[in-house]
């Protein structure tokens, strides 16, 4: 997301430490200290401008949701939302999604939110795209048994890659919509590029997967194959 | 498919004996000797009038394909297609994609295609649809370690559910084309429903799925869902 430069928005960050986490690597293996109960997280890796992640924190008051972005002249509009949300089970995390181990320990995310993630098209930058096995071990690691990746992009080819992506590292396809906006799916909550492509007419794909037998499971799959 | 009944279509089926195999129970575990040689053999699950197996033998001389379908009146339009082709890598099998293990042993099969199946959209028809488990077990009983199942068809329902169903058994997604004619895909053979529907505008999708460790690990997989 190309973003104009926000010189000011360190410092509103900072005045918000109750929306935007400032020590994350305090709450590893015990979030429900953060949030004073035990209710599943679930978490949005570039989140972006908040939307999704502060709607859904309104609509579903029995999750607790963390939104993570990189950008600090983007999350800056996330919290906008979030302080509008007004709700109790929704946090910003102003890191890498590359970083989520250093924050979260096996067990502490039940479901991860991937939502128009950047595409990255050229092969030489397929490291970088969300869904690259090497981010799927993180989510794996984080992610408690039985752990969803809930996942939706309008980029055919991104969507296309990640399909092959979640197979190849053994995860099982519970379900998946070509176009989303004209299905039977209930309860979407549309993102911010969701209303923008959406506008333009491209159809919107989605897909739940979910780990199965972790480590064990993938070696034996794929012993034929470089992951 | 719809067509009108053609009362001399059992007649010309018998009068092509080279083409149209007529004790298909006698090669079961030994296609090799019908053909005359070992090369891979590809079959087709409800080939209609039998564009895409011929057209694939002519290009292919290296594979032997055999193209399976249900109805007299329409295997006898595809009768004319392979009459036409006039190679002798490509055979038809008049007969119920059900009972394909009354005449392949495992291995016989390296490859089975789908293309444009039936998408039978009712759920209580669901038994029918030609991706359901009940015929992933056929596929796998007669393909070879590793085989492959090639689909396409431009129903995103049964697409979508096809997806699904080869995950929840197991099979490991190599590829998967969300609008086959607006990509880089090489080699595609048309058949008569990709035609027609392409000329209204659907996009085709198409995948290449694989079985992997066959029963075992579908088991490990999943113990907790019933498939
Ligand atoms: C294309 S935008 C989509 C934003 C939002 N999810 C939506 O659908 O409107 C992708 C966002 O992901 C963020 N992002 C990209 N890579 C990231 C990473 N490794 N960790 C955290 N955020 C990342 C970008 O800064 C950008 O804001
Ligand atoms: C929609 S047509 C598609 C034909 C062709 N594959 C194409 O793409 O043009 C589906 C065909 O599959 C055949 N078929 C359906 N179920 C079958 C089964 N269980 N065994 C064999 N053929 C079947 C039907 O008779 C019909 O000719």
């Amino acid at each position: 997301m190309r973003v104009r430069h926000k010189p000011w928005a360190k410092e509103k960050i900072e005045q918000y430490p109750q929306f935007v986490i400032p020590n994350p690597q305090d709450y590893k293996g015990k979030w429900t200290d953060l949030f004073g109960n035990d209710k599943p997280l679930h978490i949005e890796v570039g989140t972006g401008k908040g939307q999704f992640i502060s709607e859904m924190a309104r609509v579903h008051p029995d999750i607790n949701y963390i939104g993570i972005e990189l950008q600090q002249s983007v999350i800056v509009t996330a919290l906008d939302k979030v302080i509008e949300a007004d709700v109790p089970n929704v946090k910003l995390l102003h890191t890498d999604g590359a970083d989520l181990r250093n924050f979260f320990s096996q067990g502490d995310v039940a479901r991860v939110y991937l939502n128009f993630s950047d595409p990255w098209p050229k092969n030489r930058h397929e490291k970088r795209r969300l869904t690259h096995h090497s981010f799927l071990k993180i989510y794996e690691e984080i992610l408690g048994d039985q752990g969803e990746i809930h996942f939706k992009t309008d980029n055919r080819g991104l969507f296309e890659y990640s399909l092959v992506s979640f197979s190849h590292y053994g995860m099982k396809l519970n379900g998946v919509w070509l176009d989303l906006h004209d299905s039977d799916y209930e309860g979407n909550i549309m993102t911010e590029y969701e209303e923008k492509f959406t506008a333009k007419g491209h159809p919107i794909y989605r897909c739940e997967v979910q780990f199965t037998d972790k480590e064990q499971k993938r070696k034996r799959l794929f012993s034929d194959v470089q992951i």
